[in-house]
């Protein structure tokens, strides 16, 4: 059995707890939280306080580190690196050369092997952007997100006056879809291909009119989407908006000869984005585990794994059922 | 650059010409052919005759087998694999095993790499199912293809007493693939999840009626399916059905924990069979070159491939601009 490390136990860790107890060859050594170990209630797992987390090393073969933020990944990986083989979702795009480097200093230091940024976006949508890329040279790839919840629009959302809670989804536009599909969508502006709905819950006597023209206006954030505004009652956003679903589409539509096309698509519909989240770090962490095994130290990315290394099967049965 | 030997020069042979044009860091070393090379006029590469194809070793640095059947490859991918490191889309599902292990002595006796069924199904569609369910261990993988057209059941058709020419395609239906994105495919039978459609160009004077009747019975091919037989004329079915379209599914759909599900899909519309067939090969041989450099040696699949060594762009410049 692979023995996994939860580091955090947010959304995102509980979704990986999830994840792991879907699989027949991996199981939870331990959750490690910053908070009071006797306050955090798991699925099963043990947990421990991060303090302690060097007396996990030698009873854990991964780390999957599932900081809240892009800003404790930044910190959370390289420390943990010091210990255990990990894993992160770290997201944030700019920053990823910078993580990459201070996690592969971290890691090769302590002789340990570390993959960054898996997950869905970045992670398998960023697998299909390269396999667009290798296979269909001579094109163009187009992503496309939602429908989903965008957690960071909707804590905008929040922080506006009178406003006491709020939810976003991120809608790609169908026809902006069937463009890139079809023909060329790199003509297509910011506010051609996605529409954003905001279900916001005002304070009572609040002035939903300022409310709606201020987020509309929101640099970045609203301001070059066609936005909707609806609000609604507190029971209401509890009973039609407490999930967390999101997914979303990579296209590369690319020439195979002169007038000849071919579309390459990658679509994802998840229920919750942060289970599914989970789902994938837990088969990474499985590859990362064999990797390691065959002496791989240092840095990683999804670019660098094997499909064979993500899944619990031996070689002759993928080359016997899946192939 | 990448020197690419071409062995075998039918329509996927050209596609491979076709797609290494399309690289830059690619260039094909010769075409191979068992025919007179003198009558053989490709896009611009040389041609040799396949009995001077030792000639080529040290000239090549990949050998991407194109014969024209799996029965072909049979034969094929071992003999190459003692001059070359090789490539095929050997695509005999039940004897991929049997395939596999003769290929693998050769390879190993020769001291080569070579990868065996790639292309798209098998080859990226694999590649897919894998990820399916490396990801989402508690689902269920469906493959739906088409539309597009079916070579061996084109041929079968031919071979109908007065039946002069005919194509097939074979078309997903579209509530079937539905079902399978957003509940269980499980239970659908072959003939709810594809129709066929013939075109069909009769002899003067045959009989109508009785082709369609033997075409709809003939067992294996189109008794298990909703078939409909349009008859044409000659040259209607040359204005209208030149083409070697394909494509189709593979959906994965999943639950990441009790009553929460993620969908993954995959999907492809190729506007010629073979030459997106041939790009597939051409990125699979650019990551065999890469994986022999460093001494790997054998035979391999489309798992055991990264997609750092698929791309031909650095690792850094990917984790810049891909993840």
């Amino acid at each position: 059995m692979i023995r996994v490390v939860i580091n955090g136990y947010g959304n995102l860790g509980r979704g990986v707890e999830q994840a792991v107890s879907k699989t027949e060859d991996m199981e939870v050594a331990v959750v490690l939280t910053r908070r009071d170990p006797a306050g955090v209630t798991t699925l099963g797992a043990p947990v421990a306080h991060l303090d302690d987390a060097a007396d996990w090393a030698d009873k854990a073969d991964v780390c999957i580190n599932c900081g809240g933020s892009a800003t404790d990944l930044i910190e959370q990986t390289p420390a943990a690196a010091a210990l255990f083989h990990t894993v992160d979702s770290f997201d944030t795009h700019a920053r990823i050369p910078e993580h990459f480097a201070a996690v592969d200093a971290a890691a090769q230091a302590a002789g340990h092997l570390t993959l960054i940024s898996a997950g869905w976006d970045p992670g398998l949508f960023s697998m299909l952007r390269v396999l667009g890329d290798a296979v269909l040279p001579d094109g163009e790839t187009t992503t496309f997100w939602g429908p989903g919840v965008s957690q960071g629009h909707s804590d905008a959302l929040r922080r506006i006056d009178g406003v006491l809670d709020a939810k976003q989804y991120t809608l790609p536009v169908a026809s902006a879809v069937e463009q890139a599909k079809t023909g060329s969508a790199a003509g297509l502006t910011t506010r051609e291909k996605h529409t954003r709905e905001c279900y916001v819950v005002a304070a009572e006597g609040a002035d939903r009119a300022a409310i709606e023209a201020e987020i509309k206006a929101m640099p970045y954030y609203f301001a070059d989407y066609d936005t909707t505004v609806t609000f609604v009652t507190a029971e209401e956003l509890a009973a039609g908006h407490s999930g967390i679903p999101h997914g979303g589409q990579v296209i590369r539509r690319g020439a195979t000869s002169e007038g000849v096309h071919a579309t390459i698509g990658f679509e994802l519909a998840l229920g919750s984005n942060p289970e599914f989240t989970g789902a994938v770090l837990v088969a990474v962490a499985r590859a990362v585990v064999r990797m390691a095994e065959r002496g791989e130290v240092g840095a990683r990315t999804v670019f660098d794994v094997t499909l064979a290394d993500l899944s619990p099967r031996s070689p002759e049965e993928l080359r016997a059922s899946f192939l």
